[in-house]
């Protein structure tokens, strides 16, 4: 099948490439190490010229051999390589904002060899304290073009810097933001708490549960600074194995994040997106805290890239042939 | 003066000693950097014999001279050096607790040049979430010794662990641990937090207040997970300068830690006990969260080994002279 789009997930610490066919089938897919934090620095020869850019090299990397077949596909990307860091700075578009339209609102940024990427803005909420989100939002499109409903729903993007997206008849209304994953990894790797875990091969479900029903009890309420001390004390007391201990803790943090939570949304649909196992913990999480109707996007980037990619024209809809 | 009493407050990352004279007057006093993480490890000839421990050879550095002047000085000390990582275990004792009284239980270890060492037992709380401490029993009976009053009140000790004891007529009888300053320090150095941060020469004052603002608002209440990120994305929309990010994250975890103290104890007496900048900075928190009733007390470590001491038969609590 002939390719129609080359589709880019450019993160902080990955690129993930995608070649796309006729209605967005992926046709091949790459992950690469070349988030715009981590770019490739070798100089090699892009187009006839030498060249020492990160981001020309990553992007040559990423998918130089697939417009060496095909030079005139369309190029698309989303994530922080819009950031200030980025490789071209795609201004914020404010809440709240209808996410099809962002296909309108496109940056682009000419390759060396002239190939034009065109990158999603993120978005920001400006009302009460700040937040920002960028990749987030074109994953929130692909997740609405999967739905049949078209009302009030959540939408989770637990990660790193997990991300809670109200959206209302396709528009991002409200969303926040909570570092749990960083603080989880800065806390096993560099606080007291690391010095006693020992990694375990199995999921300790049951010391995750208990990390999440400690959150969501009356300990819980004086906060995370107060509850965290207990991976470690309960330790002390011989109630956590060592093996237990980072799966306690993170269920315990997962389950301060959850009760951060707008009350209304236990009753309300709410789809999660990102990585397999981290859903699996969150779903787990979100049962015990009570949230009814939870269920999983797949391939949420790429279907909205690619929605957006349709929006802008830059490719059609369905296949001409 | 004659000396009566060698006092040492052994932590994790530092050792003190002072050499107390009658009524527990401090004579001289020293600081090193051996806490039982941070042990020396050159081995040198202590009484007559080639010794590599490193417990013996902090104790050394820290009052071999003072021991050699005055061989039969008796010898107290509290902190982690009584924990099953430190010189000896000496167990915890339950809440609720009468410091006065851990006189009666110090564990002593004998070291090479046949001086006893005596260590205050820690305190454990085991009802709900297990809660320990050791060293802040010690500072909270020098800070009882100093009242007129013996009610209930409140000691907050702040530090990378921070502490809050409930004492009730000389008992305590609960206490939190907030794990406030290590995890400032490990966001400022290990997060994505600390990228933008630049440290300031200057405390930023309204930086300060801003962060407790926020910790007390109805974007604080989805807690300090979600908060965090607010210390990125007002530096991202120019609300914050790179030189007040610091002191704004200061001030947003110290009125997280604030929202989790009871509700009561607005109007109970407060008395803060640690380092002077450390205790401004809580205590500027503190009069913005609207507690009332707050004071400093000055070396409670000192004082309340003296006490232990004198409770122990270890040394008469005013001169035979």
């Amino acid at each position: 099948m002939q390719a129609q789009l080359i589709a880019l997930d450019w993160g902080t610490s990955s690129l993930r490439a995608y070649k796309l066919g006729p209605a967005g089938v992926v046709l091949e897919q790459r992950s690469l190490a070349f988030g715009i934090m981590h770019l490739p620095n070798e100089p090699r020869e892009i187009a006839g010229v030498r060249c020492s850019d990160g981001f020309e090299l990553a992007f040559d990397a990423a998918c130089g051999d697939w417009l060496d077949a095909q030079p005139n596909l369309p190029v698309i990307a989303c994530g922080m390589v819009g950031s200030a860091q980025g490789w071209s700075e795609a201004a914020y578009r404010n809440t709240p904002v209808d996410v099809a339209g962002l296909g309108q609102a496109l940056h682009r940024v000419r390759s060396l060899r002239g190939v034009d990427v065109h990158i999603v803005p993120g978005v920001i909420e400006q009302v009460g304290l700040p937040n920002v989100m960028r990749g987030e939002e074109t994953q929130v499109l692909g997740v609405l073009q999967t739905l049949a409903m078209n009302g009030e729903l959540l939408i989770g993007l637990p990660g790193s810097h997990s991300k809670w997206v109200e959206v209302v008849e396709g528009r991002i209304t409200h969303f926040d933001t909570f570092m749990t994953g960083e603080l989880f990894a800065v806390l096993s790797k560099h606080s007291i708490l690391g010095r006693t875990q020992q990694i375990s091969e199995q999921f300790q479900a049951e010391a995750f549960d208990r990390g999440v029903a400690v959150a969501l009890s009356t300990d819980g309420r004086r906060g995370v600074l107060s509850t965290l001390f207990s991976a470690r004390t309960l330790g002390l007391t011989a109630e956590l194995t060592p093996d237990q201990q980072p799966d306690y803790l993170s269920g315990l943090l997962i389950g301060h994040e959850l009760a951060g939570l707008p009350g209304g949304a236990k009753h309300q649909p709410i789809i999660l997106v990102g990585a397999a196992p981290l859903c699996a913990r969150y779903q787990r999480a979100l049962a015990l805290c009570g949230f009814a109707h939870v269920s999983l996007a797949q391939e949420a980037t790429e279907r909205g890239l690619w929605q957006l990619a349709v929006a802008a024209g830059l490719t059609q809809p369905v296949s001409e042939a």
